[in-house]
């Protein structure tokens, strides 16, 4: 069975430091070229798999490869795809085993969230099924960070980084400004389920009144009322008040705050941008003249300002996934275990993925300040770390100097299949 | 009349690199001490002068007006706040030139936009009515990149790497992604009467195909069926579409697409939320997937990923304002002159207040391709010199480690006046 294939995709939402597990992946399957082939990528995630659409990383020149690390999004495409269950419907996974034989891949790094490594699990069950034998590796990706059994997940230390330099920059704006023009600021940032993101924009807060003032995370019921005092508290003492605010901030009926169907301050029907709304509700009930930002994709594919923490750990998933499977594992995903706080220390791990598969992680209640809109020195413990160090790419004529690939796929051997 | 103090003031929306030239101001008259007294900055701008809240920079280290370089934010206050007419009321000017008198205040640094420049012409001439000599010196600072007789404004440089860099980084996330999800991407940036910040989103594309593929500019007015076949074409052709639109986009009548009604104390129009109406107008007419971002004060507060260029020239500026009042002028403004695109050269100068107040300075027609939607070769010349260089800030704990100041005033010798 030695120096079989392997097959990597990329899986869900990209993030800045994605390919640089791509990078660890390739760099640790060269380096153990006696016993794995080619490493084959797919084009757009799973897609790749199911159309039989594989590219040969072999053909990149190892300086290209390098280049990975340094470069955001996803090189060989991802996809928001979910496959049908196991239970109702073999057949996505029974193609995956065919394309797999097709191009003799003993080894399946599936890099993702909990979605991806659910699928990683039911490959590894349907290729015992059948006989056919593949390691199937998950490697976490999740600027979410909702990931259970891995301290924490790769592409969330560089989102948290670029959410914390952002606040702290905007707010000295703000506190410019403040005496004749904005008094509060508010910043809409990712995560529909968990807070993590909208909590790392509290490590800007220096000393009482520091910004970020509020904080509106999707794991506190949103109390109008409260907010409102809080905001109203923060300029009558500050001057200004600066908010982040999660955009899965909640009712407390269950209802998305940007599902209120309102209209925002403009007039223009709302879509889903919970800042406008929430700057609508601030001008109406407090009068102040307001401002908001929306980071949407800018924050996740920031690598110009990564955490070094995060892209290290990032490369090291991907290098331990490759170790992992030589060493003959399956059905498990690299975890990153922490040691130490401070000063911080971590090392890698593994846990199995019917431990991980599609259980979502929320932030402890020990990490979320008393009053709900704040985060506690229990969250400043776990998150400082993995924001820590910069890691900035090369630059070219001003801009950084990423690098992109055509793509090209290798000749099938099967038929069409339908997705 | 030697050894007489200056007053400094910030004035209008700040930028990440307005303290840099405080920093060249405050550096230069030390290094100037035997003919400049004390450096007073105005708390919160010319209103500091009004209320004689005046700071006294004598205070702070010399190790900590360095930090000011590297600081985003205005670290004495800014404000909005335009004075009346001096042919309808000289009440202000004449409270200014009390004040002066009350400190011994012979050099008049303003730092900010084209009303700005107007203040501090017109206190050159009411000084020289009321026979108190006072050399009124602007310094340039607007990301809006709309002063004239200055090759460019520091503030802008920065703002226009900041867009660049986050067009082309979305712009993978989206290629990344585009295959089964979003197919549109609309980042809105500032620019209010100017699309030169929208233009500089141009700087990130690379070849026919590279994002961004539609720019929309103030200065073009919104053909709204040829953006959507723009974006269409995209779509169609390169599998999705990254779309920069200038927050001072206006349909042929003149309203800006995102018209709010609330208005500034300046009177200008408060502006955002373009980005949302444009989105609702693809999802509408062309049904695809989208997402956007608005940057807002993010991206003019971006001192982590700083043009060197800009803060070069910041810092530059506000040096040669000094020189140039040492020297015996009045009445002008700290120039950029560009010598040479490529190589990049550029050296200081002066230009009378008269021929730069309240002149707004739009994109020549010739660096708008022909389309209206992007930007020409001539552009890019002028563009790309602009964002060139990184000139990083220190960083403490996974954060830039800006400085900030208690501002505490002197105390004052006049009675109070109202603004």
């Amino acid at each position: 069975m030695s120096n079989r294939n392997a097959f990597y995709a990329q899986s869900g939402g990209v993030t800045a430091v994605i390919n640089a597990t791509a990078c660890g992946v390739i760099e640790a399957a060269r380096r153990n070229a006696d016993r794995i082939g080619t490493v084959f990528a797919g084009k757009n995630g799973i897609l790749g798999a199911l159309r039989e659409e594989l590219i040969d990383t072999g053909g990149l020149a190892d300086a290209d490869v390098a280049r990975l690390r340094h470069t955001p999004g996803g090189a060989f495409g991802s996809c928001r795809y979910k496959l049908a269950s196991l239970d109702d419907d073999e057949k996505e996974y029974r193609r995956l085993i065919d394309v797999f034989r097709a191009h003799d891949i003993g080894y399946f790094f599936y890099n993702g969230g909990g979605d991806s490594q659910d699928t990683a699990h039911k490959v590894s069950l349907l290729g015992d099924r059948l006989g056919y034998p593949v390691n199937c590796i998950g490697i976490p990706k999740t600027v979410d960070n909702d990931l259970p059994a891995t301290d924490t997940c790769p592409g969330f230390g560089s989102v948290a980084k670029y959410v914390a330099i952002s606040v702290r920059e905007a707010a000295l704006d703000v506190a410019s400004m403040c005496e004749t023009s904005t008094k509060v600021f508010i910043l809409e940032v990712m995560g529909r389920h968990a807070g993590w993101i909208a909590a790392a924009g509290g490590l800007a807060k220096t000393g009482r009144d520091g910004a970020p003032h509020v904080i509106v995370l999707p794991e506190v019921p949103f109390d109008e009322q409260r907010f409102l005092e809080k905001t109203r508290d923060a300029v009558e003492r500050v001057g200004y008040c600066v908010i982040v605010v999660s955009e899965g901030a909640r009712y407390p009926d269950g209802r998305f705050l940007s599902d209120s169907g309102a209209s925002d301050a403009f007039g223009h029907a709302q879509l889903g941008g919970v800042a406008p709304m929430m700057a609508e509700l601030v001008r109406a009930r407090l009068g102040f003249k307001f401002h908001w930002a929306v980071a949407d994709y800018l924050q996740r594919a920031a690598r110009h300002v990564a955490s070094a923490t995060d892209v290290e750990q990032a490369y090291a998933v991907g290098r331990h996934a490759v170790e992992l499977a030589l060493a003959g594992k399956d059905s498990v995903m690299a975890t990153i275990v922490r040691t130490s706080d401070a000063p911080y220390r971590w090392e890698l791990g593994d846990a199995p993925l019917e431990r991980v598969a599609n259980i979502e992680r929320r932030m402890p209640k020990s990490f979320i300040s008393r009053d709900g809109f704040g985060i506690t020195a229990a969250a400043r413990r776990y998150l400082e770390p993995l924001i820590a160090g910069e890691d900035y790419p090369p630059y070219a004529a001003g801009l950084p100097d990423y690098v992109a690939f055509a793509g090209t796929t290798e000749p099938k051997k099967l038929a069409a299949f339908a997705t």
